[in-house]
């Protein structure tokens, strides 16, 4: 262990025969390990040699290092220009809580201190990102109806989500490489939203564990953890029932919106550069099952773990209704689009939110509507609330959050939507978040725009909602 | 008061044991006043051991100065970089009458000479100005349909408002801190007014108190004086008996749709940065009671003054016709979203128009509908009047005009909206303002995107309007 | 005649006593005209003891030089630097037939060489330029319908105005200060129409007068001329008579959408700066008749000339159904908002078009409907004729077309439209004007926008239009 | 043979009686052909005396060459300088794969690369390329519905065409002068398509003879052949003689939106300074017979070739219904505006799909709806076979694509659209192009736009479709 080798040293070691990588500043012998790596041994021949650590951290849980005890031979010795290129530029100074006013300005100094890598993985989107500008620009379509004289004194944003009390309507959705922006990774997003009650997505492929995620939590902070079904349903199985032994994870999330990756064209562009393996949502996908379906999906599932499920990455009325059939298996449905990450020109949640009020408005009663996408204001969550959600998820902002300045950096973007949020509240005249309803809203603009259904909508035999209402 | 202290001096002075400030030139020593301050020691304590004229000036009337008589010691000593980042930066030459063409130009000419802390508070609004920007665009929405074959030799822009003859349809709106902008102030725009025959609101935040705005009016110059009903309700109660004794103030305006500050970022990064005691709106909103309602805020109020009662700040058809419901007390309402400095995505007071137009047309015969918010054109004045308001109110446009040449600057601005005006309604074939009607609008675009109305309207068990109508 | 003075010794007499004024070159002794001027003694004294040609010209018609000739002294010596600032800035090459490609390529030809003053008046329109912009850009919303399969070898776009035949359905619109542009002024304009069969609308404020223009016209070339009713019903009368004595002129053009002047900013900025008696188009309109009425006015008209009339500058389907009661002393309309110079977010010609066609297309079977404002396209042409129109005119192609290269540059703009007119014409399947109609056009965007009309359209005492149809 | 002249020599001959021209580095002396062109003697002369390679080389079939043998006289002595201009500026790298992830990105290598006259050819559209922009634009407004829980491990995007297997639903569109772009030509085109199974459209002005561009097929590669018709109608019947002979070409496909050429600006501005015998388009144009009408057409077509017919070029749904009345000789059209280069403000194809949808259904059951312009993006082609085309074709794309990296970049082109297309089909939820349809779209705002049909549509006596519906 106390064996200490230079870059060239390690560079030597880059065949079949010999096979080393250096990862967090150790160095691995894996020559052994090719032939029975789940990603085959050319994904590792291909980083050998070298610091693998920016390709291997992001598709690999940390606990992942654990296995690979056996093969550490030393340490890597650090000269200064090593692992340059996907460091973060600059050690952002500490947050200062009164210069940054909104989330567009966090972003801005995130993006000033964080790895090109980094970058391109949080901000890219798929194809001409049409989608993901969409996303918040539908909310700016849609505009407020203040009421006066209304006793704003008291203002409170606390709500529940499937029973449990949270202290906003604001979750952290689920994103992965949260350490790529910050060391302290998906653990610093979750204590910062320790802080104010926020709910809290673990993604499947979160670069910390979510034993280490929750580690910290409060008794009464809530978790959800998101799963990509793997093509290897026995991997999927035996996380399930690592989280189902995780009290503070209260429910899982399945995402719907990505059976395979959007072609996220920034990322692309930088990470393919950096790493002959592919941009880094390809790494993240590669073994994603696209052959998911209803009820063999629900079933399967509800084997596997018996907290609530919710589904995510409903994007029409008719997906929305159909899920509604699966209560109490399924207990909300989070409206997205992946942030625009999937399939550009797919409609922002706020169009679904609107085809579901329009052509199945039942499901608001069986079952929770969560949504997520653009959300920068606090106005935009209040109008997402008013149309029928019942909550909004972050997931750039949190990132970027954590970039520019840590837990603090995350505490004060929930801080500033929370703040926007009770502004908008209390110059609208609604004093709880149940006050929220579509008369705070002139939406006529949107309606304009969204899908005209014309046809009936049939799952497995019955009807699920009708069109032309 | 021969007394001279340096800057050094004072600085010295900004403890609980010895609290100084110096104002407007003067050294106060207010040690002994730190525990009966309405604001609190903590908010005098943040500005002591300098000069605090910034700070104190816009939210104090300036009579407070003569109740700090006893604690005067002595005078500052003005070395050449005291007071240098609010001061304005220029002073404009006399303006040019011919080479300012529009409010537009105006407004220019006072970017560059004003102080930025003062820039800062007229320019900002809410969020990201969505409604400001709103305000202004939606005039261009609206087309005009001018006939021919009409005498247009005479044209009288003179009209009445609550029974008191004006020389035009337009007013200034109620804008605190006019001294920021020239030393003249309120009292200039009143001098400006008067020359015109203009209504002038004055703000519950007026940096001259109302006996020193209406010092000098005509004695036909009619007035409004603004309330913000105050926490403590016996301040309102005081401000409101030496308003009634003013005869120059014919009504007053009680504003409803800021009973919180919204988030105006060009405000808070400009002169958080100057004062820690945070921007100059959150200053002046300190006191405000945000707990008014309908029935008890009115009767209290109608206890206090025998003057006409005007709501500012309505955004929906709904709070206009339950407003028409406290005639003869309310003799007018004004559509208003706070120039967009409330919340954002507000709807422009056009919108609110037209909405009442749609479903509450009754009101304009028990009342009277003024409107403020993005004029910046003769032709949007007509616009306003065409759709059924009874007068059009400027707040910027005034601080801008009083910014770039003082009294001459209002009376520049007010010389061009009239003269625009009167184009304008000649051009159209109107000769009185009480030609204008609708169907010299097409406002097809802008119907298009109001609030579809769907459901029957109630306030205290009385069916006030129907919705899809 | 052979004395030449110096501007030194012009500068000199500039008083009641002694008014001396330069005009192209000679010099004036005017002092026993003050008291006689139509205008004021005082319009002559602000110009007087300098060169006053450019104050002079476009407010007189060019004869006036004639009733002057008593009081010629002698001529100016012109040193180089002496009326530089309204001089045109560069002499155009000779135009290039094949590298002007459209109009927006001789117009900017035509800025790079005109003089400021001219660019000014030409180029401006009231206030923002709304209408202006909005003139063109309506065009771009209305789509074409191409058919195939027709036979297009021939392809005709001759027609009949008023019965009169013409090469194309384009004429030049009146338009004032032609020579301010290009030496030839109107006239030349006249030679470029006479080579195209071009119908020209000859100004009421024509630099040359309505002799000079059709001087040297072939037998068949059609004229109209154009009627400002003066205060001074003497002066048109007079004008009248000698246009009744031209047979080239076959009709007379009664403007009425300017009763008073817009306000044009970019000739005030300019213009105002070169001349204190104002902006040129203040000056045009010095003696306009404001007071003109239906009945009264066309009374006038039909006892002072047997020449068809046709109204121009109606902008309301109410307006045009008005007209049509006139028939047959009014034979046409020209729907005109004045190429945007007079009231700001007046609508285009496109939408009174699209109001005629809705809510009175009777009135295409009574009179005929022109059209001007915005066309810069072949595709404009064909549109407006598929809506209903007639003819359309140019005003300020045809300016920028003899700036940029006098008759040539008048010829070479005819050229072009005609060209994108017939392979448009081809292209749809349309060999002559009269195949054009609304089959041809998806007019869906703009008819979204027009007026809605909502009322019986009554004139005197008889139903002219009803709205809601 | 052996002779070699310089270009000195070579301008000495530039007249009817001594008349050289240098055609691809040969020498040849044309004066005993100038009585006989069919082009007329001027057309040479205009270019006689210098290398005319640029000039014959798009606008005559490759194999006019050989029967010019009997005129060649020698070589052309090439110094540095000669055939500057229109040479491409760069001989691109080989492309790369991985760097190149966009069709834009593509267009932007081969604008780079590629030579001024052929920019300004391929580039170029009608007048102010409102259509061609509007072609992309289009697709951005129609918005995809991903369906979830749906299995798409496999996804094919295979189909037939006319009854014929193709790897991919994306032709090649007939486009002229490939070889201007790159060396391969048409040929380099066809040999992209056999590696991805896609159909390829031979433009009738080709840049290599229809033998010489199926040479090398695959044996199940299919091709079509465009057809100009020919004021010389023998010229057109040689021809299709010649292409029924091609067992590779699969029909003819007889362009119907250009009988004469729109007015591309680029192309003219540019390649009329190096060519005075005017631009790309007007040459190519200008044996075209714009004669052309239904009956006549079709049966002159029917009886010279036995190939299937396809007409390209129908812009409205009343000649589709009409063209549906000529199955089964008609076997499909190709909804196209000719890539914006004929009519300016023409519908994209689009628009004219969801016309057919709307008023003439019953066409898609009678022949295939085949649409081109502005498919950009693998989504675009998949939201037009959402609509109900059977295929989507690239013009410009296959161009750019041989002008950045020849055949391999039209592989690129080709992989890059068939990617994108499955990916998106995947992320719907569809498996084959069979099961795309409207459900996948929300057309909602194009809806609002297209044409609103009010008239019955006849032809030939009969009923053809019905508007208002």
């Amino acid at each position: 262990m106390d064996k200490v080798f230079t870059s060239a040293e390690v560079a030597n070691h880059n065949t079949e025969n010999s096979c080393w990588v250096a990862l967090y500043g150790k160095v691995y012998d894996v020559t052994h390990m090719l032939s029975s790596h789940p990603g085959g041994a050319q994904a590792i021949l291909r980083v050998s040699g070298r610091d693998a650590t920016e390709d291997f951290d992001p598709i690999h849980p940390s606990d992942t290092l654990e296995s690979l005890q056996s093969a550490l031979i030393g340490s890597l010795f650090l000269d200064e220009e090593s692992s340059d290129a996907t460091q973060t530029k600059d050690t952002p100074d500490e947050i200062d809580d009164n210069s940054l006013l909104n989330l567009e300005e966090i972003e801005k100094v995130a993006t000033s201190v964080i790895s090109k890598k980094a970058w391109a993985y949080y901000y890219s989107a798929a194809d001409d990102k049409i989608t993901k500008d969409f996303n918040t620009q539908v909310y700016r379509s849609l505009l407020l109806r203040p009421r006066v004289f209304v006793d704003c004194r008291r203002c409170n944003a606390e709500t529940e989500l499937l029973g449990w009390k949270v202290g906003l309507p604001i979750y952290v959705s689920p994103t992965a490489m949260a350490r790529l922006g910050h060391p302290s990774g998906e653990a610093g997003i979750a204590e910062a939203c320790g802080a104010f009650g926020a709910l809290q997505i673990i993604a499947n492929n979160s670069s910390l564990s979510p034993e280490q995620v929750v580690a910290n939590a409060f008794p009464t902070q809530v978790f959800g953890w998101q799963l990509y079904v793997q093509l290897d349903r026995r991997a999927s199985e035996a996380m399930l029932a690592r989280v189902n032994r995780l009290d503070p994870i209260k429910f899982v999330v399945l995402t719907l919106d990505a059976p395979v990756s959007g072609k996220r064209e920034d990322d692309e562009r930088i990470n393919v550069q950096v790493n002959p393996a592919g941009s880094v949502s390809t790494q993240l996908f590669a073994g994603t099952d696209p052959s998911l379906t209803w009820h063999e999906t629900l079933e399967w599932l509800s084997q596997h773990t018996k907290k609530p499920i919710i589904l995510k990455g409903l994007q029409t009325h008719e997906d929305v209704a159909i899920a509604a059939r699966y209560t109490p298996l399924v207990q909300a449905v989070i409206l997205s689009n992946h942030g625009g990450r999937s399939l550009d020109t797919a409609p922002p949640a706020v169009h679904t939110l609107l085809e579901v009020r329009k052509y199945s408005p039942h499901v608001f009663k069986k079952m929770e509507v969560w949504v997520d996408g653009g959300i920068r204001r606090g106005t935009d969550v209040v109008k997402a609330l008013c149309l029928g959600a019942k909550a909004v998820g972050i997931g750039r902002p949190a990132l970027w959050g954590l970039a520019a300045g840590g837990v603090q950096g995350v505490e004060r973007t929930l801080q500033i939507l929370l703040d926007e949020t009770k502004t908008c509240m209390r110059l609208l005249g609604a004093t709880t978040v149940n006050d929220l309803g579509p008369h705070y809203i002139n939406s006529r603009i949107v309606e304009q725009q969204i899908y005209q259904a014309s046809a009936i909508i049939e799952h497995e035999g019955a009807v699920v909602c009708k069109g032309k209402l």
